[in-house]
């Protein structure tokens, strides 16, 4: 955490920190990143983080919700810095920046603590390196009712790119870090959780396997899959059947079609 | 097309000639793209697309297969032009370009010229704006053994960033060109296309839904989904149901949930 000498900081100041919040290891370090947009700043006030500041570029900012947004943050003490647009540009990753962003607190819970409902469903991202497959994970997670987000090496939760993808969902579920595979297994054995892997070679398709909950879904780094040894640790392997050339899908649609089986699934025990 | 006067273009001429290319109404007019990377360049000789030129850095050129490619274009008699590392990086869209690319001729097909089989599934993205949602709908497309991507307005299917996603599919499925929804309607009417869209308000729940064949799947705009219209005229609406904070998903994620359960109810009639 920074501590601004006169309570508002000042557009250099917000600038300096904006920029080295671009860093991934800094915003894990710091436990803070840079939100941007009506959507995400909302999605992040109402999950209840913590904001450390309001980012306002009075000339772009159109929207009442986001005018009211900015009178409750300065009631409940927030420090709210206006911007003049081209410094607000500078802090923005947008082509057209709507004139409003937060430097939010956020940290990824510590595995250990969380602990997964029985009907619960849980993602583990492993080494993920395109921060729009997290978000969109995030937000299919978020759409078929699952709960938590594990990730384990790769983008962080808090890359813009992921934030915005995931259009709030990465707030409102809840978001682990794993230290390694290890630790992730040892929690969903001592959670009684069943973990899943897809695998061209797995004996049963999706649809033909009966998946408990609560569980745990691995979906493996865009270039290389999950490893083999990895695969092998988990309860159960699935296939979806490949009919065309290509032999792997894409990791968010991957792990759609598994959220989606679950969600299948339960409606059809209904 | 472009004629060379010495056979062999210039690396002058070349950088000109991708450079044009890098415009969408420029490849539509031309009937033709720039395709780079190992996987593509072979996808698109593979699936028997014509090339206009084969661009080499030799320097970068380490694999086997692609070294193998540039002796069998040679032969085909396609010019292959050897560019300097510095002029094949100012025409490569990559980070670290690996040192092959070819423009190839490619054209989407006339949509009234295509026969969708009796088991077929066509896939409409009706103005998507993002080329990694095309390219992924097409890797799904191939996977789930699909047969035909149509494209109303928006991302071309030869933009870099679409064929990257795709992963080659692009070049293996039958890619058409929609002038118009009216078109795409008529199209299915006059071959007997079950036309299937999603909607939160349908009554009844993809899983629950028997889904004929022949089929087409509308996917709408990334912002704003498909109109009401447009929805209405399909011949039958299905909810993907919702259960989180997000009121949608991912185009990508949308588009494979409904293929994926063509392929599921396929596979169940087994």
């Amino acid at each position: 955490m920074t501590n601004y000498p006169n309570d508002i900081p000042t557009p250099k100041q917000v600038v300096a920190r904006a920029r080295a919040l671009q860093d991934r290891s800094a915003r894990l370090r710091e436990g803070a990143g840079l939100v941007e947009g009506i959507r995400q700043v909302l999605a992040a006030i109402e999950a209840g983080h913590e904001l450390e500041m309001l980012l306002i570029d009075p000339a772009k900012l159109r929207s009442d919700v986001a005018r009211q947004a900015v009178l409750d943050a300065e009631e409940d003490g927030i420090p709210v810095v206006d911007l003049p647009t081209p410094t607000f540009a500078r802090i923005s990753q947008r082509d057209n920046p709507v004139g409003i962003a937060a430097i939010v607190r956020w940290r990824p819970l510590d595995l250990d603590a969380v602990h997964l409902p029985a009907d619960g469903l849980a993602v583990l991202c492993d080494d993920l390196r395109d921060p729009g497959n997290v978000g969109t994970i995030a937000r299919t997670l978020d759409a078929a009712g699952g709960d938590l987000l594990i990730l384990h090496g790769g983008v962080d939760a808090m890359h813009p790119t992921a934030l915005r993808a995931s259009l709030g969902s990465l707030f409102h579920i809840q978001v682990a870090q794993a230290p390694s595979l290890d630790a992730a297994f040892a929690w969903a054995a001592a959670q009684r959780v069943q973990t899943v892997a897809t695998s061209a070679h797995a004996e049963h398709a999706i649809w033909d396997t009966e998946l408990q909950i609560p569980g745990l879904l691995l979906i493996g780094n865009e270039a290389r899959g999950l490893d083999e040894a990895t695969r092998e640790r988990c309860d159960l392997q699935v296939s979806i059947p490949m009919q065309g050339r290509v032999t792997s899908l894409n990791a968010s649609v991957a792990a759609g079609a598994l959220m989606l089986e679950y969600a299948r699934q339960r409606h059809a025990r209904r």
